[in-house]
């Protein structure tokens, strides 16, 4: 037989209702009848029920968390970390895939309500995810979703401005943009914002390609091809996305381009998985650490009923030289 | 005021009762009356709480996820895969990534019972997690963890004679093995026996190199510089896992080694991330998505108290032929 709060309470010489307060920290209760209530626990063993527990504190102590996917390096890692933050805070995590489908992304944001997490975390690319009345306890990562919703992202601004001038700097004369789909509303956007920014005060002419998806690899390769065959000239591109930065330079090299030497590389994101495995690819680091601690301890400000005197939160980026512009790493 | 399950029964003209029935799916219901309970719901916009109904059914439709780390491309595609099959089959993912830190699974081992999922996928390396006795719906991949517990992995035997015999074949002379952690019983350990067999067989002297940890990059480096100190000589290196093997590619060719006129290399796991970033490598492809959808079948023939005919599944591995071992690709 398990043993129930009921023989906790006997072996402790205290009331049921005595356990259950020290369980979910309620009430006063002293540091003598504390200690004799965990060792009653430890005496006959007993496990909490988390599930009891959090019908009692209408808590579920788990976050819902929406991504495109795992299998990119960039959410796989932000996963690992708010996973990672989360359990130190005695959080559990539902992971949603959402494949950057926006049925899929709603059917998610409903089930987490249903479900009864506490809150959710999410990163989206697709409108109207939320009703702009909705009350509960969300953060968004790189995506505005409503007035009542905090975002936190990346100076993706900085980052597109460092970016494009580090290709400037490198001797550059043609510089071309790729991003993602351009009917997005995201923060991400501001990296082509400031590459034009950028290019206009160097008195160039900006020109962006938008491919279907940053995150999904195979479906980019017609527009990277379309960028070489109106631009052989093209001598610097800056990619808001590493796959795509890789991608672009392999096709580039079967080209019979050389990188560095005739064309210039930077991608975006900076995962500690692409440094390790293409240190030599110059990239903008995001401090996706960094990221997913703001948006957890957010989330749980929101989860405790607390006001937030921030809406909106920038992180800085950084630069990782490699060789792909030039620089000798 | 949310609709309430009488509010569904008023406008049905049917008992609460039937309408729990119609949600859960229990007793005979004629479709006429499902028609009318469904078109309750709809017209006052009705949405069942998943809380309560796990509550009645004794499940949580939460299966739990123990990994490494999602960060890691093999693991972090073999979650995309889980969570997207599960959510298709009604269940919900609870992740876990224990780092492989032994404490730390056995924490998540533990807090996983606690909040009543219904069952665990597992991927650990570490021994002891789980009491022999226990009863607990539960499969493993690619490690016994006690007889009780089902376990799937892909045919590692043969993925190693696969890669052993491919760097045979290829003229190599000198065939060293790099794999993990010696002292985890994992099925992975078959790809070292099948590599010894192939050497023996043809009258070769089998030597393998063991990392810290295969999933973690910056802890191999010095074995793998061990490796090349030791045999210069070396012409053919069959790596149990692709990072290490992109790792080993990059720290020989850092040596002047030219790949493959001088050493040709092999990887293991062939995610389809890696496959995208480095075609030229030359990789074992395990089967992730069949991994993945044999692990949540049979976890889910297990809640529903079926008894398993099969406790140990192998599926078969196939070869990506890169430019490493000197094919053309």
């Amino acid at each position: 037989m398990k043993p129930k709060i009921q023989d906790v309470a006997k072996v402790a010489g205290v009331s049921p209702t005595t356990v259950s307060r020290v369980l979910n920290d309620r009430g006063y209760i002293s540091s003598k009848t504390k200690e004799k209530v965990f060792a009653a626990m430890e005496e006959i063993n007993y496990v909490p029920n988390d599930l009891a527990r959090s019908l009692y504190n209408k808590r579920s102590y788990l976050i819902g968390v929406i991504v495109p996917s795992t299998s990119h390096p960039f959410f796989g890692e932000l996963v690992a970390h708010i996973e990672k933050i989360c359990n130190e805070k005695g959080y559990k995590v539902l992971l949603c895939n959402s494949l950057h489908e926006a049925d899929k992304e709603k059917k998610y944001w409903e089930m987490l309500h249903r479900n009864q997490v506490d809150g959710v975390i999410v990163v989206t690319y697709n409108r109207g995810l939320v009703d702009k009345q909705q009350q509960f306890p969300a953060v968004a990562i790189d995506h505005y979703l409503s007035e009542n919703i905090p975002v936190v992202s990346s100076d993706n601004f900085q980052g597109g401005e460092i970016a494009s001038k580090e290709l400037l700097e490198a001797g550059c004369r043609k510089i071309i943009h790729i991003n993602g789909d351009a009917n997005l509303e995201t923060p991400a956007n501001n990296r082509q914002y400031a590459y034009e920014k950028v290019m206009q005060e160097a008195g160039r002419t900006p020109e962006t390609y938008h491919v279907p998806d940053v995150a999904f690899l195979e479906s980019n390769i017609d527009i990277i091809k379309q960028l070489f065959r109106d631009h052989p000239d093209v001598d610097g591109i800056f990619a808001s996305d590493d796959l795509l930065a890789i991608r672009t330079l392999q096709y580039a090299e079967s080209l019979g381009y050389r990188v560095p030497d005739d064309l210039k590389i930077i991608g975006y994101d900076g995962t500690n998985l692409i440094r390790s495995l293409y240190p030599n690819l110059t990239t903008i680091i995001q401090p996706t650490y960094q990221i997913a601690a703001y948006a957890v301890n957010t989330l749980l400000q929101e989860i405790d009923g607390e006001l937030l005197a921030v809406k909106e939160k920038t992180l800085p980026v950084s630069i990782w030289l490699g060789k792909t512009t030039g620089h000798a790493s």
